[in-house]
């Protein structure tokens, strides 16, 4: 690599990029999907993507995840088991192309991913103070080895309500990160993710929301901005979504009544 | 939305996200894909994502790209033509489900997005300067008029080599500025864009990289960082690759002969 300066000046340095590779799932031999991701806690992504994207209802009717390849992740289920998209291999491409690209389409969407998770987020007590959220970005940074050396890794975290790391993933792709994390969560048995907080350390888009719920987090805060989709499904399925979490605020577009003051009413304002 | 702080402050604001909603592509009446995108634009987007992702070769196949609902582009091909990837409706799938996640997979896919490109972007003869070069983030904020005010809006922009901005595409998803942009320059046969620098916001990964040397553009330049496998095609393919493009510095990773001042030898270290 060569850093060079509007002056004119320049000089060979040592890259230092994120790793991007392709890593094929097969499920029972047939390849289902290729995603650009960060080598890294594979069978993690495997498994979490396979859940988050509605197409493996629970992890006992999966035999093995093994990798075949340091870029294939080979899954085999159980004998008599097939995806949750069904036996025919063409409505199961079908909802891969949905899934892939936006998780699902049309008017329905809202509706459709609400009743296809099997975790209601909605029903969480959970309670979080603005000053545990506004503490998190920090240290997810911290726990990032990669990100400030090569500018180019995503990071999802997961957090108890006090602001305690539980895990962190790390992926040039953001939703990877979250599927890293989920397919974690799932192996270790701690589905569905009550009481839980999901920090993504960019934006929170539609798909990113849709996972969260997937996996029963009740609170999705991002760094950055959500997208208007992500937003109205936050608003619909209950689940808390918090932007724009930076230095001392955040903002909050959906279920706001988990962020309050610790041993304060809620105090907000109406609306 | 609620604007929080930590020290318990909340206070209602209008929401400013930046919309999110699903675009389906229709084929000859059955569906190829759905990709999350920020309306506007959209037959550029479908006739580019044809393009960039090597399913459509010349736009002359098509006979019609028509909205036939808000979120739906109806692609009518002229009568006989199919898509690239053949009349196999698996092989289609096939093609779709590598190429919408990464491109292309596997150890040979360097050498696969080369030779399917119609274009050699290693034979462009065009110059850059640094100074060009580290104008270009300012141009494309300045034209931005949403990222600024929502923070969720990624950019692409195509620019002469003296600087001047010669399209600006927005989008939630930076694959998608990058298919607006590709879509608007073959509607306008204007490919291949030999001679041309395009500017994305965000990160480069391997998946923007593949989109530039197919619309034969031989400068990619990212605000930051680039992936490992994007750096990868750059070399392999002889395209320009400048990334973390801030202030007054940058980092070329790999063309670097097409970084130079205007009137002086190349004068880089060797290597």
């Amino acid at each position: 690599m060569l850093r060079v300066t509007v002056s004119g000046d320049a000089e060979h340095r040592a890259d230092l990029l994120a790793a991007e590779e392709p890593l094929e799932i097969r499920v029972d031999g047939s390849p289902l999907t290729v995603t650009m991701r960060t080598p890294g806690d594979d069978i993690d992504l495997a498994a979490g993507f396979l859940f988050t994207e509605g197409l493996l209802p629970r992890l006992d009717e999966v035999d093995e995840i093994r990798m075949c390849d340091q870029n294939v992740a080979a899954v085999t289920l159980k004998p008599g088991r097939t995806l949750a998209s069904g036996p025919d291999p063409e409505a199961a491409a079908r909802n891969f192309l949905t899934t892939s690209a936006c998780g699902v389409c049309g008017k329905d969407s809202v509706e459709a991913i609400r009743t296809r998770s099997a975790f209601d987020v909605a029903a969480d007590p959970v309670r979080v103070t603005p000053a545990v959220l506004a503490g998190l970005p920090d240290r997810l940074r911290d726990a990032q080895r990669v990100f400030s050396r090569t500018g180019g890794l995503h990071a999802a975290g997961l957090f108890t309500p006090d602001g305690t790391l539980l895990v962190l993933r790390e992926d040039v792709g953001r939703h990877n990160a979250v599927d890293k994390v989920a397919g974690w969560a799932l192996r270790a048995d701690l589905l569905p993710l009550a009481g839980h907080v999901l920090l993504v350390s960019g934006r929170a888009s539609f798909e990113l929301a849709q996972k969260a719920v997937m996996i029963g987090v009740p609170v999705l805060a991002a760094v950055s901005a959500p997208s208007s989709l992500a937003a109205s499904l936050a608003e619909e399925t209950g689940l808390t979504l918090v932007g724009f979490l930076r230095g001392t605020t955040m903002n909050v577009y959906a279920g706001a009544q988990r962020v309050t003051a610790a041993d304060a009413p809620l105090g907000y304002p109406a609306g």
